[in-house]
């Protein structure tokens, strides 16, 4: 019953304990990935309670994007039966949610490898009624894999149960040892490519999303792009070069994204590396972009926004700062430009959406756009007005 | 030949192992250590080849000032014979230092209780060649101390060294466990106390030295201060309230040093609670300091510059931002003010230093004083200057 295939577990060396960010260096099996997605492993993610919620993001991340695992299914009762692409985005996605584990395994044919924990929640600890569920799991001989910030493999039950059917835990915010890490030296201002951060007025409101969105349109347009992850979702997915930057020592933040950004620059020499932001810079409790500004050093941002939001998220005595207010803290922060902002449009109606990228484009004379709402064009040319000669690689890969 | 009488190990519950940050919550009996530092454990402090150097800041600090250890010697080859204090402020302290472990263990009737690893270099770990000194003294029955990011007691041949002996391993950075963490959550706006924070143009540049004078200054005048540290150097001397920021996951960042500050304003309702900087917000490798300002929300800020340092801390290829563009940073990135600058006077002549005082006094129409060359009182004006209303603390203890 047990299966072995867990491919990102056997490239890496130990799996079970020391674990993260395993997606650091050039692990060049793992671009194949996505063209070879029937041999990822496949993973079913429990998001009980939290899907398509804020704090349901990884989940939320992994069904609309993933190359290192082939999503089966989601485990949500509240919307049970239900299509997650239909209840997430409005568009079928053949990922259905079930209510429980077992209906989730009894569905498929085979066992499934693993079971992710797809919740995200701003505590980062592992819920005691969530538990039970990862016992079973385990019990039944899936893997686990985890973005909490409570280390499943450092768990004692969890551990045991793990050791003792012999299937592996995979920690993706557990750092790796100190004396692995590196410091910052400033060998990111050679890297050729033209940087762009994509920052955000607060957690969980799109940034990754829209820096998805972008990288595949560079990338369409023959402009080459790496996107570089920073928080556990984007190395859930399978991005090739990212640090789970909520999980370093602030000693070594700066250093290790920087070394993540020199090691795709040195790898891909891709025209454009974009770097995922975490929380906001002016958010009172979460600010490691400040970390991301100096330790990438990126030529533009892009402001991730949601107007409707009306506090920061999980922070209801936190009012959201205005766009503007940001671009304003950014710039005097670190030595860059905002190029444009995007819209996340929670709460939005069409017409408000269309009223609000007309408005706020007027008021902060810059483009704005909805990654998600608008056509990718849209983002795309944000990019290109700012920086008019990477159309040449358009141009290059049109001939 | 085993000594066992380490009061801060036998206060906290687990003595080799997860460890740090210690002195964050109400530790009571801390406070007595300095009334009674006869009865604090005794330490030798190894900081080989860098004592006075800025890369044994734990070593200077520690020699300077230590309310949880009574400092025997300090061992530095280099300065073999000398008196720390000559070397170090040209004034006697007498606290010898010794070439070799062995001499200066052989200068004691008892064995010392302790050997404190002196050395804070920007890498965080343990050199080769420093290891058997602290297999040494573990051989000796010596307990360690240890302010590396590298953690002693993970370390295999270390810790079967120290558990054999039966002496403990105190990682000062070795953080909680995460669900032992908390997240910031807005209380510290409702800290009664004046909150300053110490911050600086960049690494081991006297912040904690100008706040502990500060801290003196104040409370000798009748104003109650509290000192919350956030650096190893400052928990290894005892300070009360504080986290390792250095050495906590950036999720929690600002969450466990709001809870120091609220902690400290709840047991010891001080008038002012001063915060320790790290690095420096501008510092491309080390911007803790972001995090220091979030999750203090200060009322004002000091600034702790040296005008003669060349370049950042380790970094050749990193130029000092001046005090005026730290202050524009500091003051855009929170919502704070900069009340005055003190100096640090490496590299300056007397006639430097008051000619730079007066200077920088003029050109940023702020107070300058050096917290060490010049009176505590200059230090203490500054603060009064900026809140006149303090000096009623003086005037109620007078009367």
């Amino acid at each position: 019953m047990e299966t072995k295939s867990e491919i990102i577990d056997t490239i890496r060396p130990p799996v079970s304990g020391a674990q993260a960010p395993p997606m650091t260096q050039c692990e060049t099996t793992h671009g194949a990935l996505s063209k070879n997605l029937e041999a990822a492993p496949s993973a079913i993610i429990y998001c009980e309670g939290n899907f398509a919620q804020i704090d349901g993001k990884t989940a939320n991340g992994l069904v609309r994007h993933s190359q290192a695992y082939r999503i089966l299914s989601v485990i949500d009762s509240t919307y049970s039966g239900q299509d997650s692409g239909l209840v997430l985005d409005n568009e079928v996605n053949n990922i259905p949610i079930f209510a429980h584990l077992k209906v989730a395994v009894a569905r498929e044919a085979k066992l499934p490898d693993t079971l992710i924990y797809g919740m995200a929640p701003s505590t980062g600890r592992l819920s005691p009624a969530d538990r039970s569920v990862v016992l079973d799991a385990i019990g039944l001989g899936m893997n686990i894999v985890s973005g909490l910030h409570e280390y499943l493999s450092d768990d004692p039950e969890i551990s045991k149960a793990a050791s003792e059917r012999t299937v592996t835990i995979r920690d993706i915010r557990k750092p790796k040892l100190s004396k692995d890490m590196r410091l910052f030296d400033g060998s990111v201002a050679n890297v050729h490519a033209l940087r762009i951060a994509v920052l955000g007025t607060d957690c969980a409101i799109g940034k990754r999303t829209t820096a998805t969105v972008l990288a595949r349109a560079l990338n369409a347009k023959g402009i080459k792009t790496v996107l570089v992850g920073t928080g556990q979702t984007g190395l859930m997915q399978g991005a090739k070069y990212g640090v789970a930057m909520d999980a370093v020592p602030p000693q070594f933040c700066c250093g290790e994204l920087e070394g993540a950004i020199v090691a795709a620059s040195k790898t891909e020499k891709p025209d454009v590396i974009l770097i995922e932001g975490q929380g906001a810079l002016s958010h009172p409790a979460f600010c490691t972009s400040a970390f991301i500004l100096r330790g990438s050093q990126p030529d533009a941002v892009i402001l991730q926004h949601a107007p409707k939001r009306a506090h920061r998220c999980d922070f209801p005595n936190m009012p959201m700062p205005t766009p503007s207010s940001e671009i304003a803290l950014i710039e005097a922060f670190a030595d860059t430009k905002v190029i444009g902002v995007t819209l996340n449009h929670e709460g939005m109606s069409e017409a408000e959406i269309t009223s609000t990228i007309s408005a706020q484009s007027q008021k902060l004379e810059l483009p704005v756009t909805d990654a998600l709402s608008r056509p990718a064009a849209h983002l795309l040319a944000m990019v290109i007005a700012a920086y008019p000669s990477l159309k040449e690689g358009d141009t290059m890969a049109a001939i």
